[in-house]
């Protein structure tokens, strides 16, 4: 399938893949880019379910095997022989992009490309990541880090029917997280968030998401955790974590990465936002201003999301 | 209740009560002891579904509120208001102990009392981890450490459908294990468990129960664990562990902790034994012993469990 | 526990109780009521975790045994030895009530007690009822029936994030449906629902809640749902149902029937009242006009729920 | 993908197939067959994961169309443009037959190819039946009818750790219940299967798998079952069941039906039957014998499962 890209958002991982710092490399010469969002311009062989015309989002899960374990049990995300957009395959910053019909995001007329592009990598991660914590609707959950993953997450928590305390050591980002209906925020750097968490939810959240992954964001997760939590990563910094032994085992915690989402993930991700429930924060750029959004980047200077726009709709 | 103790086990946490060294300490003067095995003397007013004379199993987890939110969701093993058999309260190192009849177990006339005592700790605390791994019928799990929760668990996975990698480094423990059923025995002291028995089982286990609670036991259960594996800790050594974040997000792995069985946990382990699916390996001893056992335990000299025979049958 | 009623509301059983034409019989003489809300009057002895002047609500699941396989995980519901309240043990249509403190609701001060009161059975229910459809954040379920408890259900389904398909057969329940959220509504008596929900929702809902339990709700259940979906029944009237062979095992549908709650549902379902996401629609009476409200109810005139003012607050 | 067939097994639908008297109409002229067993004579463009002389199962569900709903989740069994082979589409009463190489099952070299063939679908389909009734290692299932699909259902329940219950009316296959592991056997013709099997197992089974699909064999499977059970129905007999409403809502009763299964539940299936877990009792017929088979199943004579060895392996 051949796709006219609109709008490109510009994630962390695509910086991570234009300096190769990740263990895994990525296929150099390289086209970044997995938050693609455009027209289909053709399409190949025996392709009867897409037409022509219809919008589509390329991802990260750029293809995967279909006939291994994980693939035939519906977490395709887990395939060991997938590709990824933007890594091991060209992505979408560029007009046209080439996509694999059986992996793209379904998208109605009348969105807004800009706005939407986000939802393609930042919103099914930390939607599956809220899965992953498997919190249920009327509990608690904490998002440690409200920047361009956790300001997304708090909409989607909310939607979800949880209740939100949100993490930060920014009071412009936990006042965000506060429009967006977080029931609670904690400046981490003015006050302890495991003491404070724990009395205000009567006992502490019943699940926890990392969006920030840095070792104390993983630490302030675990101590506001209630009895038989669950703390979900998200993100893939390099190093690890201490994990204390006698609290896990004591508390019954149970620790659990996450990496964006699967096809359905990616779909219900979509519909939430198509519904306007979800709304990521965006700042529109231009295709040859990258290099200075990857500087920006770089210095930590992004609010939201930065979005690519690469055609008129 | 009161409790005629005939026999009793002897576990680590024994020692650990005996010698306070532990961040939540013992009760003192203290009679320690959470695997005693008896006849029911004596009972308090309105207990009408126990009888005198019946077998009971007297646990770690003595006593609950009844009330919490774990309580009333059949987690009273994370009851923060929980009393702990020879621990927080007197346990079964003793002629008789006094019991809560609503916390103990149940076990049929005719029984070994010496050979059955350690389900009680030992049995119960497998058995749960082992559901904690999520591993179904059908699929691997690797239990590290062939010691005297080992030894059972690899019985347990057998009786519940596993299939089942021992990882140790002593050979006479593999030995064991391989007679008790296990499909697949690594040394880790002589080869890589990873690269085996990922290439044995076709990818890696689908669960890892870790009774060897060691930095190094850790290390290796994350090593032979397929994506979306789930790893048990079942233990509880102070200290923590480096959990890896590229690879456990990337994989999906899930880490979590496991402390003893909940009364229906409980009923279903002792279910196990009574069947003869499971037997542990047990050493009689006597109650005046007990310095000498502890000495043997503090050396690691240990096959198996020890057991106090405390009074005839 | 002794409880000094304010407010208790009248559920349909409450009439079954006074006819007795259920299979199992009510013990009489008896006082009817099971959604009795009031202050504890005076406590037993040993009863730490509750103060007097407290507000609690006494529910149908008066009292269970507290040791069969149900009760010690989390399924007090099922215990064959659970004592009903306004059943087989006297209500709350009454100035004073005896309470078991264990089973007992918690709410906070400040409640309206004539609102709140429908959630002690009406409220936990349908919550239940709807847990047990499995229908996730973002998925849809069909609620046939808007009556009592199908708009209590309404509500508590939209905050619990799923998307609501009402089914009913009057235009000015339906109307309410809509008010409350509710994103479908159907009138049976003007169209077919399986075709026209099926169309709506792209294959059908994913779960389905019968609140009015008729051969006809249950047979429109099935016929709106998709594949995998779940249908829940709330309700206990005489009688049968068919059920498709065919249709139930190429669809892979699941039946399930769902009787109120245990005591953490029941908790759940206080809170999403307490913060007002849900609010039972009731009208006031007295407590001398109860032979009124049931004839009312016998008509099936109520409109919502009628609660029985007994006390000032 | 081109298979040499070297048996293939013959399953009641072949004859159903045969009549055209189900509501969906197979497609004429039509070769029926879909436990077909044989090696890879031929691979269509692209395959790269299959090699010629592999031994593959070409089962009932030949194919799925890999990207709706369903597909994506590892549910390709209720995919709604799927073709079912011997059905649909041609199946494997032929020397050769023509398979989607995505869908077809795996088996090592070495295998007895008349032994396995049932696993394809008699095997499979139980298997998957008794995952749904969600019964876990250590509980009790009861399988209702000991014939050619149930006499290998005793055989992965115990496998899977259960224990099993047989109900069945003729005393030859209670007994061939007895030699595969049965831990209990009623002949329903002599006894109440309620009341025995509610006492010997202290309150009934936690789950059900009907694979005699009759009006008395499902009311006998919900009055054995215990409060909280789950009862799965496996075949597709016309005409529909009385659910009885007041003992499902009371027993919070599940009633499921299941059809064959994934192709990550052939696998495992296959697996079972590989290691030696499970072995279905054939007895071979030619090719051209099969009007005789078909005789002698509309009469019922077949004991265990009629296989055609249609070349040497």
């Amino acid at each position: 399938m051949l796709v006219k890209v609109i709008a490109c958002g510009v994630c962390h991982t695509d910086l991570h893949a234009a300096n190769g710092d990740w263990p895994v490399k990525p296929n150099l010469p390289l086209i970044p880019g997995h938050e693609g969002l455009g027209y289909v311009a053709a399409l190949g062989e025996g392709v009867d379910y897409i037409k022509e015309g219809d919008i589509v989002g390329v991802p990260w899960l750029y293809s995967a095997c279909g006939h291994c374990e994980h693939c035939i049990t519906g977490w395709e995300t887990l395939c060991e022989s997938q590709q990824n957009g933007g890594y091991s395959v060209d992505g979408s910053y560029a007009e046209y992009v080439v996509a694999d019909a059986r992996y793209v995001g379904h998208l109605p007329h009348g969105i807004d490309f800009t706005a939407m592009a986000p939802i393609l990598c930042a919103g099914v991660t930390v939607y599956k990541g809220l899965k992953e914590t498997e919190v249920k609707p009327g509990e608690w959950v904490a998002i440690s880090g409200i920047g361009g993953l956790g300001h997304v997450a708090v909409q989607y928590a909310k939607a979800m029917g949880m209740h939100v305390a949100a993490i930060d050591v920014a009071e412009d980002k936990l006042e965000l997280a506060r429009k967006l209906g977080a029931d609670l925020v904690v400046n981490a750097r003015k006050q302890d968030p495991g003491q404070y968490i724990k009395t205000e939810t009567h006992g502490g959240v019943h699940g926890v998401l990392v969006t920030a992954v840095s070792t104390i964001a993983f630490q302030q997760g675990l101590s506001v955790m209630r009895r038989k939590g669950t703390l979900a990563l998200n993100g893939l910094p390099p190093g690890s974590f201490e994990l204390p032994i006698f609290q896990t085992v004591l508390n019954r915690h149970t620790i659990r990465g996450s990496i964006v989402g699967t096809r359905k993930d990616l779909q219900e991700a979509i519909e939430f936002a198509v519904e306007g429930k979800v709304a990521p924060t965006v700042h529109a750029a231009r295709l040859e201003d990258i290099n200075v959004v990857f500087d920006e980047m770089k210095k930590g200077d992004i609010e939201g999301r930065r979005v690519l726009e690469i055609a008129q709709p």
